[in-house]
């Protein structure tokens, strides 16, 4: 891994991490139209794997069984992050894995909590990342927008990058 | 257009016309990867129909000339609106429309008003609408999962509707 690659995986982290809810994309080729539902990301890993709790018996988990690519969509408004993450998705039925990325808010869908039986990981691993960051701070972002209206410049859209991993 | 279609529709509109951004996704079947972007929503009209404003030599409509089948994925945190939206998106090059839709805060992109050439409407007709709206109220939402928690009953994940159009 080179030095570039590392910050690129830094800056997904960042962008990532307090994200509360994303949208999961699943069966992106084999059905009428593409299935997606809000998912809470458990943990983003420091190179970039994302982690999910969901219950075993979903439908989302027969879509993965099938075909293991997803897209994650993430619109964070608070942040003004917004990325559109492809790749991998594995299904990961570890109880440690469990054990180890549980939280005990988890519980508002987990009741029975670890022992649960319908529990299972979905673990992501991107292949390609692209963002739109307007900028690293809220602040700088409104300026330039209301400058853009002012002068009549074109509002630069910050950043638009696409990461290879 | 029966009674139930149109609430259907109420509550479509209802839980789009305050989103700021989506993520509006393209090329569902013919590349490797979904091609999404955050995008402003212009408009929602009672019939549910979206407008969006865009850049006529923006790559996303060299894609929707290809294929007319489109996505938008809504992730609002502070309404806990989440949807997927599957639509027909049309290109519609019309001044008179862009004039009733246009607003002062869209010269942040387009800083020479209506009369930059660069300018296309995106026109998006719902066929299918998947939401999950914890409840109307935000309040109620946090009681229920602090309930879910405290009881160990399992969190009632509020209405999980699919709006047929």
């Amino acid at each position: 891994m080179n030095q570039e690659h590392n910050q690129h995986l830094e800056k997904l982290v960042e962008m990532v991490k307090d994200v509360r809810t994303c949208m999961l994309i699943t069966n992106e080729k084999d059905a009428e139209n593409l299935s997606g539902r809000p998912m809470g990301i458990n943990k983003i890993d420091e190179d970039g794997t994302m982690w999910f709790f969901t219950k075993a018996s979903s439908y989302k988990v027969e879509e993965i069984e099938i075909s293991k690519k997803v897209s994650i969509a993430i619109v964070n408004e608070s942040s003004q992050n917004y990325l559109m993450i492809h790749g991998t998705a594995t299904l990961v039925d570890d109880k440690s894995k469990m054990k180890e990325l549980w939280s005990s808010i988890m519980k508002a869908w987990f009741p029975l909590g670890l022992d649960d039986p319908d529990m299972i990981l979905i673990k992501v691993v991107p292949n390609e990342v692209n963002y739109w960051d307007s900028s690293s701070s809220k602040m700088v972002v409104l300026f330039n927008i209301l400058k853009a209206i002012v002068t009549g410049k074109e509002y630069a859209e910050g950043e638009h990058g696409k990461i290879n991993l």
